[in-house]
């Protein structure tokens, strides 16, 4: 996870007394039968999406595209879904703090726990990365992968999102879904590629983005094999083990896909090596970053936010043939609907 | 990989002078078509099979399992392919040794590179897994992905199983291609959990099982994003990132696939975990182990081999309910008809 001190001096606040406007579902327009993207408005960067995925699809081209190399990749906090004003996991993790507070009568006394126990913030922020890193690993590890895909499952399947009210997998953005399925329609293996935790995603991935578990890449924590009450189970280390995230995020392709993307899709300059990596490639190759710019359906940011900076990812952008796609202008909904 | 000092005291005359007898081609009996698995004499293990597949695929059973849950992780050395009398990736490494020494002037003078190049196996194998380890790294890491999968790509191409007169991707098993083809066209996602290097396994195991490079677990040395030439690539670096051998298994199963495997197929007693953890699941699950029983037709191994070890599994087989294919009685034919 890309988080500064400066980052994360948010403020609980600022969530909490979010804006609380009705989600404006998005005018559906009658949307051709022929047309894979419905939610997107014609523009650059529809138009860039259908020309490279008819060519690299298409025998005839120069730049065809075997089947089994036509791999994709998508970030997911900002790409696929809000992060804003705060990553998913970090919510998570400060809810489960209050839950295991209880067996933790150290807390009420240990920085950055009492702070966040107490609701003060900006103790929490001022602990900085290092604090934020003991939340995450005292509410990430000391319990079997079960226990933790429990905790997830849990939290994910009650918890909203308080300015659009939605669970979080259902802040999920509707032309990202015509994309997935667009692309899995021509015969790529689409493919998670996120800073935050593997095993946090994977119990809402499948149902939410039609990808499967063992195609989600994230950050992780060690994990050993050990027989408890006689049950063989994995077990959740306080070791942080691999951080997915900027220039983690070709090793981790390398790691668990083993074959460089064709197309690769971010939002924030954390995914600028991932992009580069899959551009820098030989024969045709896409690259594009969501920009966040509809404060009224969505949020936005970009250079000088907390969470998903965009920044000399928008300035290089250009020079590299880049697709920034813009939220406000390229897309004609923003969710589901419900 | 599992290897000690005993195990790797091999002699290199051993392989060189192994056994030259023309590959006995198994004789195809007719098979009907119902049969998915032609290439299994019918006995115990194939009965196990065919019934623990139909179950599980039986929407009228208790021990139904949805398609996603279909996880079959398979072994690679001694499970899949021929690993007697040595694991193929150490050849690789020795080979490679010999290709890169004119770039390596210090190697006339450093063990156990010295002792390789003279062809004196007994110093390199009283230097242990220390030596072995530093024979992997100084072959496997200094390069670029892209060079190192050119190098595994040309070996595997190029150099031939001394008894079988066979390219090492075709020493491959056909009863498990079979039986592959079969968990696949039931639903089954098919993943190699090996000891092996992942970049050695992947440029192969596509052609050779038809499982894609996404579905391939395995060891790996760290990986390094860098901008190279002003191209962006990986750089294998000379560490050792994971060993995914024995309780490495189960980990690696976790972080690639994360789901517990319902069937789970090894050879050796560095199988064990990942098929205690498979078959310690709740439902119907599925354990078994190659037993190599055929000296004429491949090779016969177990409690004291340098690889391939089959020894305290062979034991808790029966109380486990794990089953121990028999290659001798089990296989009617071994390797493909090329």
């Amino acid at each position: 996870m890309n988080l500064t001190r400066r980052r994360i001096q948010f403020g609980y606040r600022f969530l909490l007394a979010g804006c609380f406007a009705i989600f404006a579902v998005s005018i559906c327009s009658v949307a051709s039968a022929a047309d894979p993207l419905p939610s997107w408005n014609d523009g650059p960067a529809k138009k860039a999406i259908l020309e490279f995925v008819t060519t690299v699809t298409d025998k005839s081209s120069k730049d065809y595209v075997e089947p089994a190399e036509r791999i994709a990749t998508f970030d997911n906090d900002g790409t696929l879904w809000v992060e804003y004003p705060m990553y998913t996991q970090v919510l998570f993790s400060f809810d489960r703090v209050k839950e295991l507070a209880p067996q933790h009568p150290e807390w009420k006394t240990e920085q950055p726990f009492k702070a966040l126990l107490a609701g003060d913030m900006k103790t929490v922020g001022a602990s900085g990365m290092k604090g934020l890193m003991e939340i995450i690993l005292a509410t990430h590890s000391g319990m079997t992968a079960a226990e933790f895909e429990q905790d997830a499952t849990h939290w994910l399947a009650s918890t909203r999102q308080p300015r659009f009210k939605r669970l979080y997998p259902e802040c999920i953005y509707q032309p990202q879904l015509e994309l997935l399925a667009y692309l899995r329609a021509n015969g790529f293996k689409t493919f998670i590629v996120s800073g935050g935790g593997i095993q946090f995603m994977r119990p809402m991935t499948e149902k939410a983005y039609g990808i499967p578990r063992s195609q989600v890449i994230g950050s992780s924590v060690v994990s050993e094999f050990q027989i408890k009450e006689g049950k063989p189970v994995l077990v959740r280390m306080p070791k942080i083990d691999f951080i997915n995230d900027k220039a983690g995020k070709p090793v981790g392709i390398y790691e668990h896909i083993g074959r460089r993307p064709i197309l690769a899709f971010g939002n924030s300059d954390s995914d600028m090596q991932m992009i580069e990596y899959t551009t820098g490639g030989e024969g045709r190759r896409l690259g594009l970053f969501v920009h966040h710019t509809d404060a009224d359906r969505e949020y936005a940011y970009d250079r000088k936010s907390h969470v998903g900076t965009l920044d000399k990812a928008l300035d290089q952008a250009d020079a590299n043939g880049w697709i920034i796609v813009d939220m406000k202008k390229d897309w004609k909904s923003v969710f589901p609907v419900k």
